[in-house]
C-alpha cells in the first residue's frame, strides 16, 4: 500500500478525532512529558506554510511571574467583554469559563513572523495575511495531534494583543496569533461547551455549498 | 476504550497523512465523487470556531466564466509578483507552477463572514480576526480530510482579495480567504514542492521552543 493510501478505519478514527475534539477549558494539573509537548510541535512544524515561509514561533511560558500577568491581563479583557452585553445575556456570559489558564500545567502563546525572509514572499504580496493563516494551520496541527494523545487544548483569545507581547517581551516583528492552556481535560465530550451550557449552537446550514 | 483513545497505529498513520499533505498544483482533471466532496465539506464544519460562530463560508465555482476569470486574475497577479524579483530569482519564480486552476476539476472559493451574528461575539472583542482564524481551521480540517482520501488540495493566494469577490458577487460582509484547486494529484510526494525545486527549504530551528 503506497503511504498516501488510508484504510476505511483510518477514516473512521479520524473523524472521531475531529469529532472529540474540543476548546478546553478545565484542566488536570499534572505536567506532560517533556517528550509529548515535543512530538506535538512536530506536528506543527509539519503545517502547510505560504511559500515555505514557516512564520511561525511557539514560547512556552513557563515563569509563574509571565503566567500571572497574562491572567490578569485576561480577566480584564473578559469583564471588559462582559460590561458589552445588555443585563440577562451579561449574566450567562459571567457564568462561562472562558480559559483554563487558571488550571492548564503548561501555557503556549503563539506568535507569527511579519514578512519573514524565508520563502522569498512567494505568494504573499497581494495576501500578506497568508503568514498569519500558516501559524494558524501549525496551531490546528498541534491541537489535532494534541487531542489524539488524549491531551486538550484551549485556545485564548480574550487578550489585547499589543499587551501580551508587551509582557512576553516578544521582538517588534511579531504579531500574536492565539494563547494555548495544554494540558490532560478534566471531562471529555463530543459537543462544544457553548452549546452545552446553551450560549450557541451549531448551524447546520454551513454543511451545505455556496454555489456560483 | 473511550472513544477518545486512539492507537499507536492510528498516530503513526496521522503523522503520515501530516507528512503526505502536499500543496498540488498539477492535477487529474476527472471529477470527485458529489458524494465525496460533501464528506470532505462535513470535516470542515468539524473544525473549531471562536465563539461557536461558524464564520467560514465554502463556495463551489462550477460555472465555466467565473472559472475563467479567477484564472484570468491569478496570472495577472502572478506576472506582478514576478516582476517584483530581480533577474535571477525572477526566472526563478517563472519556471514555478504556483497553482492547479487550469487543471483541477473543482474549484471553491472560501470566504469567513465579517462580525457574523451567530456566537454573540464571544471571544473575539479584542480580536476580531479570529473569525478568520477559524475560517483557516475549516479550511485545513477539509484539506486533511482530503489527503486522508486521496485527493490533492492546492491553496491559490497570488489574487487580489477585492477583486475576486467583484468576480464571485460576494455579499459585502464577506472576507475572502482562499480558492481552492481541488481533485486527484498527478504525483504524490513528501516533500515540498518549492523544496525539490530548489526554491526554500524547510527550517528545523522551527522544531524548537522558545521560553520564556
Amino acid at each position: 500500500m503506497h503511504p498516501t493510501e488510508f484504510t476505511a478505519s483510518f477514516h473512521q478514527e479520524l473523524e472521531k478525532l475531529f469529532l472529540w475534539r474540543r476548546d478546553v477549558r478545565h484542566f488536570r494539573t499534572e505536567p506532560l512529558p517533556e517528550e509529548l509537548l515535543d512530538k506535538l510541535l512536530n506536528y506543527a512544524w509539519m503545517a502547510p506554510s505560504v511559500g515555505l515561509s514557516e512564520p511561525w514561533r511557539f514560547m512556552r511560558v513557563d515563569t509563574p511571574k509571565y503566567k500571572h500577568a497574562i491572567y490578569e491581563e485576561f480577566k480584564r479583557c473578559n469583564q471588559e467583554a462582559r460590561n458589552r452585553y445588555t443585563s440577562e445575556k451579561a449574566e450567562h456570559y459571567a457564568k462561562l469559563k472562558l480559559a483554563g489558564l487558571d488550571d492548564a500545567p503548561h501555557h503556549i502563546a503563539v506568535f507569527s513572523e511579519h514578512n519573514p525572509e524565508q520563502g522569498h514572499g512567494v505568494g504573499r504580496q497581494t495576501m500578506p495575511e497568508t503568514t498569519l493563516y500558516s501559524t494558524v494551520m501549525a496551531i490546528f496541527s498541534f491541537w489535532l495531534a494534541a487531542r489524539s494523545y488524549g491531551v486538550g487544548v484551549g485556545w485564548v483569545s480574550i487578550l489585547d494583543p499589543q499587551k501580551v507581547c508587551a509582557i512576553l517581551e516578544t521582538p517588534k516583528n511579531w504579531k500574536f496569533v492565539a494563547y494555548l492552556c495544554v494540558g490532560y481535560p478534566k471531562t471529555l465530550d463530543d459537543t462544544p461547551e457553548l452549546e452545552r451550557l446553551g450560549w450557541e449552537k451549531r448551524n447546520l446550514t454551513h454543511k451545505k455549498w455556496f454555489r456560483i
